[in-house]
C-alpha cells in the first residue's frame, strides 16, 4: 500500500509499504483522511524515536473485522492501545498503561497510509452529521476535554488560555462552554480572530498586562517554553495551571514561587472520545475554520513542509478522493 | 405604579401601589418584562408566606442610580441581597445568607410591577445580543448552572435530567453543554420536542427502564414528590444525584439505601448570573423556544391562572409596549 514513512531522519512516500495484518480483536480501517499534528512535526524532530507511519489523527472506513455489521462504518479511533491488564490501567487510567503502544507515536505505525489498524474497543462511529474533515479533529478535540474531564471549572471562574496554535483553539472552545469568563491569549492576529467571530474574547500577547489579570485557572498551550512563563504570570495565588505543551527543551520553573503562591499545576494529554464525538455533531465546537490547508497523500512529503511553516493551521490529508483537495 | 400584588391569599392588580424607594447602594429599575416562574405559583400556594409584590425573573431599564452612567442601562438582576457581612457571607456563600432578603420571595417587593429595586452590585448589563424576550430567563438559567458550579461533571460521564419542565429543559442544555453522554426523562412529549430538535436525547418516563440506567450523575427538576422516586433508581452506585425540586410535602426517602450504594446527594438552588449571560449572548443555550405565552402586565392576574394550567411552559409578563403582547 501507498504509506508515508519517517526513517533515518527522513519522510518519504513509500508505495510498496506492507498493509498492517490487524491482530486478533483489531479491526483494518481504510483511511479517508488524516490531520497533521504538533506531535507528528516533533516526531521529524526525533521526539519519541519514532520511525514508521506516522499520524494519529484521521477518519476512515472499516474494512476488516470480526462483527461483520461493522464493516463499512465511518470510525474514528482513539490512539492508545493498553495492554488492560496492568495496575495503571485497572485503577483506570488505560491511556497512562506503562505496556501501551500508541498509534503513530509508539511502537504502532500511524493512519498516514491508505490502511491501518486499531483495536475495536478503540473506535467510534462517526454520526452522519459529523463530516469526515469534522471527524479528523475528534483526537485532538478529545485532548482538549481532557482539562474539564480531570479538573471542575466552575462557570462562575476566570479562565485564561495561553496560545492561539490548532490544539489552543479548540481547548478556547470547549472552556467557553462552561460559562466561564474566558480570555485567550496569542501572537496571531488572525487565528485569535477565528475565536473572535465566535464571541470568545481575545487579546495579543503584546497587548497582555499579566499583572492585572489574576486568572483563577490559566492553561497553556503555546507550544514553546516561554507560554509557561507567561501562563505562571497569569495566574492568581492560589490558582491553577493546566499545562498542554510537551516541550523537547524542558523550560526551567521556579518551584518555590508555586510553593509561596500555592499554584496548583496540572499535566494534560489525550482525553475521551465519545464526548468528543458529541459536542461535534451537537455543532457545539465549530472545526471548519481550522483548516489550513489539504494534500493528497501522494503529496505527503509537501504536506508536512508547509504544515511545518510559521503559522500554519490544521493541515489535511486526503487519502482517498483527490476531489476538492489542494494538490502542494 | 402598578402592581401586582398578593395578599390574603390572593392576587390583585393594584394601579395605585407605592413604587420604591431605593435605599443607599440601590438602582430604580423600570421593568421591561418579566417572567412566571413555579415559585411564584408556589408563593400563591403559600410558600415563604410571602405577601406583596411578587417576581424575581425580569429585565428592566436602569432608570435611578448613583452612577449617572448606569442610568438608562437595560439590566437583569440577582434576586439575594444578602448582608455581605455575616460568617456565611464572608465564607462565600451569600446566597445563603442568613439575613438576606429575596426579590419577590422574601421581605422584598419583586418585579411584577412597573418599577422595582435592588442594590447595585446585584445587578448585570445586558449586551446588545441577548433580546430582552432572553433576558428574562437569566435567572433561571444561572439556577442550572448552579449544578455546573457546584459539581464537577466530567465529559466521559454519564448523567440523566429527571423532569421537563422550564427549569429540566434549561438544566438539560447547560449539561449538554459538558460533552457528557446525557438522557432527559420527561413526561410531556412537547416539552421532549424542544430538546430532540437540538439533538438532546430524550426519553418518555413511561418508556424508561430505571435498571438500566446506571447513570453517574441524576439531576431531580420534575417538581414533584415522585420525581426523587424514580431519580433515585436511575443513578448507579456511587454516583450523585442533584435535587433541584421545593417541594411543600417532603417526600419520603430511603436514607439506608443511600448509605448501602455509597450515593452522594446535593441540594442546589440559585446560581451565577454572569455565565448565564455569556451563555445566552454566544448563544449556547436556546430559550425563546421555552416561552409559552406573553400577557401585558394589566392582565398579570389572567397570566397566572394560565401559568398555572398543565403542562405550561414560560408565560411572560409585558410591562411597557404591548405591541407583540398575547393579551390574555
Amino acid at each position: 500500500m501507498k504509506a508515508l514513512v519517517y526513517q533515518n531522519n527522513t519522510l518519504a512516500l513509500d508505495c510498496h509499504f506492507p498493509a498492517p495484518a490487524p491482530k486478533p480483536g483489531e479491526v483494518l480501517i481504510r483511511v479517508l483522511m488524516s490531520g497533521i499534528c504538533n506531535t507528528d512535526l516533533e516526531i521529524m524532530n526525533g521526539y519519541k524515536d519514532f520511525s514508521g507511519v506516522p499520524g494519529h489523527e484521521f477518519a476512515g472506513i472499516v474494512e476488516q473485522a470480526r462483527e461483520t455489521n461493522f464493516i463499512g462504518k465511518r470510525v474514528a479511533g482513539e490512539i492508545n492501545c493498553p495492554c488492560n491488564r496492568c495496575p495503571t490501567c485497572l485503577s483506570g487510567e488505560p491511556t497512562h498503561c506503562p505496556h501501551r503502544s500508541a498509534l503513530g507515536i509508539l511502537g504502532r505505525n500511524g493512519a498516514m497510509a491508505e490502511y491501518c489498524s486499531l483495536p475495536r474497543e478503540n473506535l467510534v462511529t462517526l454520526p452522519d452529521r459529523i463530516a469526515t474533515r469534522e471527524a479528523v479533529f475528534i483526537e485532538p478535540l478529545a485532548a482538549a476535554l481532557e482539562i474539564t474531564q480531570r479538573l471542575h471549572i466552575p462557570p462562575a471562574s476566570s479562565v485564561m488560555v495561553i496560545g492561539d496554535g490548532k490544539l489552543g483553539l479548540l481547548i478556547a472552545q470547549t472552556l467557553r462552554l462552561t460559562g466561564c469568563r474566558l480570555l485567550v491569549v496569542g501572537r496571531h492576529r488572525e487565528k485569535l480572530e477565528i475565536l473572535r467571530a465566535m464571541h470568545i474574547p481575545v487579546c495579543l500577547a503584546g497587548d497582555l498586562d499579566p499583572s492585572s489579570c489574576q486568572a483563577d485557572t490559566v492553561v497553556e498551550c503555546t507550544g514553546h517554553g516561554g507560554g509557561f512563563d507567561l501562563a505562571r504570570r497569569c495566574v492568581r495565588p492560589g490558582g491553577r495551571l493546566v499545562l498542554k505543551s510537551t516541550f523537547h527543551r524542558v523550560p526551567s520553573v521556579d518551584l518555590t514561587s508555586l510553593v509561596v503562591d500555592e499554584i496548583q499545576v496540572s499535566g494534560s494529554r489525550c482525553g475521551p472520545f465519545a464526548p468528543a464525538v458529541r459536542l461535534l455533531e451537537q455543532g457545539l465546537v465549530k472545526v471548519l475554520p481550522l483548516i489550513d490547508r489539504e494534500f493528497a497523500l501522494d503529496h505527503g512529503v509537501a504536506a508536512f513542509r508547509y504544515a511545518g511553516e510559521k503559522g500554519r493551521l490544521k493541515v489535511l490529508i486526503n487519502h482517498q478522493d483527490i476531489q476538492n483537495a489542494e494538490i502542494g
